[in-house]
């Protein structure tokens, strides 16, 4: 791909930073500039190398940069990218790296709508672990053979020239850096993601302070083996980003906690009933789905 | 301990198998006879050299063994325990491998009780993994460092000295394989059991199915990742053990289903009403909790 001339780099945190470092491994990119409200975490990123050069401001790290990582928490999207807006250009990239994308999506079209940027930004979403956080865990090869869903707003097919380039460029930088790229609606993106992993987080938090509350939890929990070490690794998860992920995808999130308690209380009346037949099959289904995951794909 | 002059092994899979192994590597067993519903398993686990002879029933295998260990599935203890109660004295030490205990402790109250011999028999269940099954996988050192539960039942209160006997030897038995043995009471057992294991396992089911049930189920399942691997794995775990599992300990798997569903109900009400603050002290409390574990101990 045609290499990027600046970089601007709003947030220096593990993502941020592992994208930064990716770019330059490859040298798909002249010059990065960093931001971060964090100055420790602007100043580590500049001193081991991430960043070139750091500014003051949102505004300042957008100033010049033809493409823009947006790696701040989803609450703090709407802020930054109203502060960067009078920096932006038409042939700007703008993109984020967060867990969901209805609400990221139409932030920026409001926002980046007022001076008809809106076709600027392309909401991203790479798929790949977080259990540590900040730049000094950053890692020059995340992304390598990892997912990264593209979703850019449906609103955008009023201006799909602009849409069409802005997306190819995004595509792009995400495949050079070794991503496999999808597109999809963030409809389609929140939807899927709230059932393959908001809702297992949300559930194994659950699983944590159900046994919690029990007045012998603590007790029952030592003997705890692989099995649920493994069901509740994630409930371990950073507590703060998950409620900012959990509000996000409101709408999602409720349907697959509701779909889980239906099929639980189904299952339940199964066993309640003593109905082997029922509850066999049932647990049949799943076993096999399971044994077979992850080869089972879509087009199967 | 004083080594066991001989072993009747009733059911020669992974378990059985790996309790005769481990008795052998440790020099602690003379001779091993062994019974199997199924010929093939029975002749695989001779010429392996997990048995040293063969015997044509449950009875026969019963008959001048100091110990027994019932190795089959809980849903055949009954008829098995019954086979054998003509051969049993009043010094035969029986066990089992089961992973609930109540029914099994009332079950071998109720047969063995009619000759008396109700003392005889310990329940225990080893926790270790059962990925795979078959005396094939069976391992010498499956039980090293692993926990053991032992469940006397209290009606055996009524002749302490004999229950104490027996409980002291089955102690023995399993130190002397490598294990840290726990002794609790059968409900107490299938309580704790309910919470760490059972319920884990039923809502893996659970989460699985909700997702096939959904017309875009397996377009989504192709987005999972490392946090959906984990919290489902256990989902393809064998679908007829874990149903007599989950009948066999019904009430208390009911209870833990049901509390889970509360929670779940619990925290949906804090998503729908926006309300970050409750959801991120359920959040933070659970990641805590979770964080620390293995660590946390009753005694703490």
């Amino acid at each position: 791909m045609e290499p990027i001339r600046q970089l601007g780099l709003v947030g220096c945190g593990l993502m941020g930073g592992s994208f930064a470092l990716s770019l330059k491994k490859k040298g798909l990119v002249t010059h990065i500039i960093g931001y971060d409200a964090n100055q420790e975490a602007m100043d580590l990123a500049k001193s081991m190398g991430v960043i070139d050069s750091i500014s003051s401001s949102a505004c300042e790290c957008a100033q010049g940069s033809d493409a823009i990582l947006l790696a701040v928490p989803v609450s703090a999207t709407e802020t930054t990218l109203a502060a960067m807006l009078p920096a932006l250009s038409n042939d700007t990239l703008v993109m984020d790296v967060g867990s969901t994308k209805q609400e990221v999506a139409q932030i920026a079209l409001d926002i980046l709508g007022k001076r008809n940027l809106a076709h600027c930004f392309v909401p991203a979403h790479p798929i790949c672990g977080r259990e540590v956080s900040g730049v000094q865990h950053a890692l020059s090869d995340l992304f390598e053979r990892k997912k990264v869903i593209l979703t850019p707003h449906a609103a955008l097919d009023a201006d799909p020239a602009a849409a069409a380039t802005r997306l190819a460029r995004a595509k792009d930088v995400w495949q050079s850096l070794g991503c496999e790229v999808f597109v999809m609606s963030p409809q389609e993106h929140d939807a899927t993601f709230a059932a393959v992993s908001h809702l297992p987080h949300f559930a194994a938090f659950a699983g944590l302070l159900s046994l919690l509350h029990q007045t012998q939890g603590l007790n029952y929990m030592q003997f705890g083996g692989t099995g649920f070490s493994d069901f509740t690794r994630i409930a371990a998860s950073d507590p703060v980003m998950w409620r900012d992920i959990l509000l996000s995808n409101k709408k999602e999130v409720l349907l697959q906690s509701r779909l889980l308690r239906q099929q639980l209380e189904l299952m339940e009346s199964f066993v309640a009933a003593d109905d082997g037949v029922a509850l066999q099959a049932c647990l049949s289904r799943a076993s096999a789905a399971r044994a077979e995951w992850p080869r089972k794909k879509c087009s199967e």
